[in-house]
C-alpha cells in the first residue's frame, strides 16, 4: 500500500514533494541539489523529448553536441552573460586524484592544476558562438539551426525536485541568421512551438509574452516566454526563447559577408525547455490521490487489472485481457496488463491512481459473464461498465476526451484566477489572498518592478504578445502606463 | 568542391582524421580533448541510439538519469575502481566566480570552495550503487535493470575524434541481481545485444570474448567484450559488459533479504557502448572517396540528383523525382532530393560520396525520355540504368544488398587477417608485417602479457567465448597453455 500523500490543501509544497517521491518519479541524490530521475519519471521525460524533438526537426533544426566545459575566459566575453551566471557555476580546477602521501586516502593532485579553469556549462552560448565563428564566412553559411539535448549545471542554493536543481536536463537551440528580422522570426517561431507543445501534449494552457528588462536572459535583447498557472495560484515559467541581437557575435567576433558584399555581425537566438516541465505537468493537473497525466505523455496510457479469486478465473480473464491489450496496442496505445499475483487488486488500484495512469480497465468474473469491463477515468474518478465489443474504439476516444478535459479544466482554472487590479489595494489583496495572475498597469521602470516585488513577492511574469494598448496609471506609482502587464508570485 | 582526402594507403590515421572533418561529422573544440559533434555526425549517433535503445527496452531495461557529479569519497570505496580512474578525472573544487578585486577580470571565488570535491563521472557505478542501497531491501526489489544515456569525462592525454576524447557520449547499463548466475546471464545477454547491433546495424563482424585479468574493467570480476578489426589491421574494442560480482554491493553495503530469509550482498553488472562506435563504423568500411555507411544507420539512405541545363528540364525532372521520393518514403527510406541550383551536379556527386550516402539516383533529360534513372551504389561504385517502373522496390532491395555486402566484405577481411602463430618468430612477423588478429597460446600470466605488449605493442584482445580447448605452449615463454587467445595491436 502506498504511503499517504500530504493533502494539497494542507501543504501544497509538501504534497508536491510527496507525490514526486511516492509516484517514483525522482529523488534527491547524495550530491547536494542533484536529483536521480527514476524509470517512471524518465519515461515521462522521454515522451516529452520525443514530441519536442519532432517539432524541432519539422521546423528545420538539427541536433548537435557541444562540450560540457567552457573555458573561463569565454565566459567573460559577454558582460551581462557572465554577470548572470558567475555566481552559480561549478568550476573544474584539477584533472587528477592521487593517494595522499600521508595515508589519508585519495586527494586532489595539486600538480594536476589546469592552466585555465573550466566552467561546467550553465548554458552554451559562449562555447557555441566561439565555434560558429569558424562555421560562418558568408551569407551562404546561414542560417545555422542547431539544437542540443544536454545536462547543464547552475549552482542553485535552494533546490526542489524538477523545479530547481543544480544539475538538470534540457535542450538548448542556438541559431545564427543574416538579419535581425529573421532572428526575431525564429525566436517567435520557437516560443510558439513551446506553447503548442504545452497545450497539445501537456494539456497546459500558457500565456505567451515578453519578459521585462530585469527578467531577461543574461545576454539577450529580448526574451519571449510561456507562463503557466499552477493549482496553488503561482505561475511557472515553462520555456523561453531569446532574441540575442548581435551580442554574442560581437563578443566572439562572428561576421559574415552579406549578399551586398559587406562584412556584418551575425544575428542570434537561443531557446530552451528543461526537466522543469515535469514539475509543471505534475502541479498543473494532479490531486490528492496522486498524479494525473495527460494521455499524450503518460508512460502507461491504459492499465488492465484482473479481479479474481481462483487461477481458473484468472486464466479466463487473461485471455480476454490479452486480446484487448493487443487490440489497443494496434492503435498505438500503451497498455500494461498487471496480472501479478503478489499484490491485491485494491493495492493495484491505488498504485495506478498514484501514478496517474489515465484509464484503468478492471475485469472480474461478472464482467466476463456480461461480456463487459469496468472503465475508470483517472481525471474525473468516474467508473462505468462498457461492453467489450468496440471497447478499443471507445478507449481511444476516451483518451482524447481526457486529454481535452485536462486542458479545459486548466484553462478554466486560469481564467478564474486571472484578475484585473486598478489600485494598489486591489493588487495587494489579490496577490495576498487569492493568488493567480493579476493584470495591472506598470510605469515601465525596473525600480517600480523591484519595489512591487519587495512589497508583495509578485513579479512581472510577462508582457503578453499582442497585448491590447490601453492608457492607465501604474498601480504603485500612479505614473502613466500604456498597457497592462501580468503579475504573479512565481516558482 | 570538397578538399582532397589523404589516401588511406599513405597515412591511415591522417585519412581518418581528414574524413571525420571533411564529411562534417565532428571537429575538435576549443576545450582540450573535447569534440563538437556536428549535425551529420550527430544524426548517425541518433540512429545508433535509437536502434540500441529499442534493443535495451526489448530486453527489459528502463532508462534513468543519475548525477554528473560523484563525491570524491564514493570513488575511494572500491579499491581497484579508484585505481583505474583516479589518474584521469575532472575535479570540481569551487562553485562561484567573482570579479577580481585587482581588476584582472573574472576569477574563482576562493570563499566558494566545496567541502568535498566532486568528480565528473568517468562511469557511474559508485553513485548508482550508493543509490541502489536505498532501493533494495528484499529479493522482491530485484532485479533492477537500468540504463542511462549520458556524457562522461576521462582526462585522456592523447585524444582522437570519436576514438578517444576527454568527454564522450555513451550509455551505461547498471543492473542488480539476486544470484551470481543471474548477473552472469545478464552480462552475457548484453554482450550479445552489442554483437547483434554491430553485425546487423553497423555491418561489422565482431568477436565476442572475455578480457584477460589486466584488461578488465576496474572493479569487475569478469569483462566481456566485442572486438572488431579495422581496415589497417588494428583491433577496436567496441563494447564491454562487466560481471561485477558483489564488489560494488560490498563497497556500498547493499544487501537484500533472500527468499530463504538470509541477508546477502547483491550481484551486479554494468555494460556500455559509446560514440567510439562512430569511429569503428568509419574505419571499418570507408575508402579514399569518403565515408561508406551501412544503409541501416545512414542519415540519408538515398539522394536524388537532377542533371539539367535549363529550368524547364529541371521542372520535369523534379516532378519525377518528387514522386519517386514519396514512394521511397512510404517504404521508410530516408531520401534527400538535392535540386539546389547553387551547386553543379559533379560537386553534388563528390559531396554525397564523401558523406557515404548508400545510393544515389541521377535523373537527366535522356533518363526522362527513356523512363529510367541512373543508380549509383556507394559501396561498389557501380552504376546502372534502371526503369522507373518498380524502382522503389528495387531500391529497397538494393539497400538490403548493400547492407549485406558491407558485412560480407568486412567478414572476409577479418578472416583473411586472422592468423595462427605457433612460434615467437611467426608471432612477431605477423604483428609487425601483416597486422590483424593473431591466435596464439599464452601461459595465462599478466607478466607474459606485459612482456608481449612491451616487445610488440600487441595486447590480448580477448579470450573468445566458446573457445576450443587445445594443449599448446606459450609463444613467448613456452610454458603449457590450454587454449589460444586473440592478440592484436589495438586502438
Amino acid at each position: 500500500m502506498a504511503n499517504k500523500l500530504t493533502l494539497k490543501s494542507e501543504n501544497y509544497s509538501q504534497w508536491y514533494n510527496d507525490l514526486v517521491i511516492q509516484a517514483d518519479l525522482a529523488e534527491n541524490s547524495a550530491v547536494r541539489g542533484c536529483m536521480v530521475i527514476k524509470p517512471y519519471g524518465y519515461s515521462l521525460w522521454e515522451n516529452m523529448q520525443s514530441a519536442l524533438d519532432k517539432m524541432f526537426k519539422t521546423t528545420g533544426h538539427s541536433n548537435v553536441y557541444f562540450p560540457l566545459f567552457i573555458p573561463k575566459s569565454f565566459f567573460s566575453r559577454e558582460a551581462s552573460h557572465v554577470d548572470g551566471f558567475a555566481k552559480e557555476c561549478a568550476i573544474v580546477t584539477h584533472y587528477r586524484l592521487k593517494n595522499d602521501p600521508d595515508g589519508k586516502g585519495i586527494v586532489v593532485d595539486e600538480d594536476a592544476k589546469l592552466e585555465e579553469e573550466l566552467i561546467i556549462r550553465p548554458t552554451s552560448e559562449t562555447i557555441i558562438w566561439n565555434t560558429y565563428k569558424n562555421w560562418i564566412q558568408s551569407y551562404r553559411d546561414l542560417p545555422i539551426l542547431c539544437n542540443q539535448w544536454a545536462n547543464v549545471v547552475r549552482w542553485e542554493m535552494r533546490t526542489r525536485l524538477f523545479l530547481r536543481t543544480a544539475e538538470f536536463l534540457w535542450q538548448e537551440g542556438h541559431t545564427a541568421h543574416e538579419t535581425a528580422e529573421e532572428a526575431i522570426e525564429e525566436a517567435d517561431r520557437m516560443i510558439n512551438v513551446y506553447a503548442d507543445f504545452a497545450e497539445k501534449y501537456m494539456a497546459l494552457p500558457v500565456i505567451k509574452g515578453r519578459k521585462s528588462e530585469s527578467e531577461r536572459f543574461a545576454g539577450a535583447v529580448d526574451t519571449y516566454c510561456i507562463e503557466a498557472l499552477m493549482q496553488d495560484g503561482k505561475a511557472l515559467q515553462s520555456g523561453t526563447s531569446h532574441f540575442l541581437g548581435q551580442n554574442f557575435a560581437k563578443a566572439f567576433d562572428v561576421k559574415f559577408l552579406s549578399k551586398e558584399n559587406k562584412l556584418e555581425y551575425v544575428w542570434a537566438t537561443s531557446w530552451g525547455v528543461s526537466t522543469r516541465l515535469i514539475g509543471a505537468l505534475i502541479m498543473a493537473h494532479s490531486d490528492d490521490n496522486g498524479l494525473i497525466l495527460p494521455p499524450k505523455l503518460a508512460p502507461i496510457q491504459v492499465v488492465i487489472v484482473p479481479v479474481y479469486k481462483d487461477m481458473e478465473t484468472l486464466e479466463k480473464i487473461s485471455s480476454v485481457a490479452n486480446t484487448l491489450k493487443s487490440q489497443l496496442e494496434k492503435k498505438n496505445i500503451s497498455v500494461k496488463y498487471d496480472d501479478r499475483d503478489s499484490q491485491r487488486s485494491g493495492w493495484k488500484f491505488n498504485e495506478y491512481e498514484l501514478k496517474g495512469v489515465p484509464v484503468r480497465i478492471t475485469i472480474g468474473p461478472r464482467d466476463l459473464e456480461n461480456k463487459q469491463a469496468e472503465i475508470f477515468r483517472r481525471d474525473t474518478l468516474e467508473k462505468q461498465s462498457l461492453s467489450l465489443e468496440n471497447l478499443p474504439d471507445r478507449i481511444e476516444n476516451l483518451l482524447n476526451e481526457i486529454q481535452q478535459n485536462l486542458y479545459d479544466k486548466a484553462l478554466i482554472f486560469r481564467e478564474e484566477n486571472t484578475r484585473t487590479a486598478d489600485t494598489w489595494e486591489e493588487f495587494v489583496d489579490i496577490i495576498e489572498n487569492k493568488g493567480g495572475f493579476v493584470s495591472a498597469h506598470w510605469d515601465g521602470t525596473a525600480e517600480t518592478e523591484d519595489a512591487i516585488k519587495e512589497k508583495t513577492k509578485a513579479t512581472i511574469r510577462c508582457i503578453p504578445l499582442n497585448n491590447p494598448q490601453e492608457n492607465g496609471k501604474c498601480i504603485l506609482t500612479g505614473k502613466p502606463s500604456k498597457e497592462r502587464v501580468l503579475f504573479a508570485k512565481a516558482y
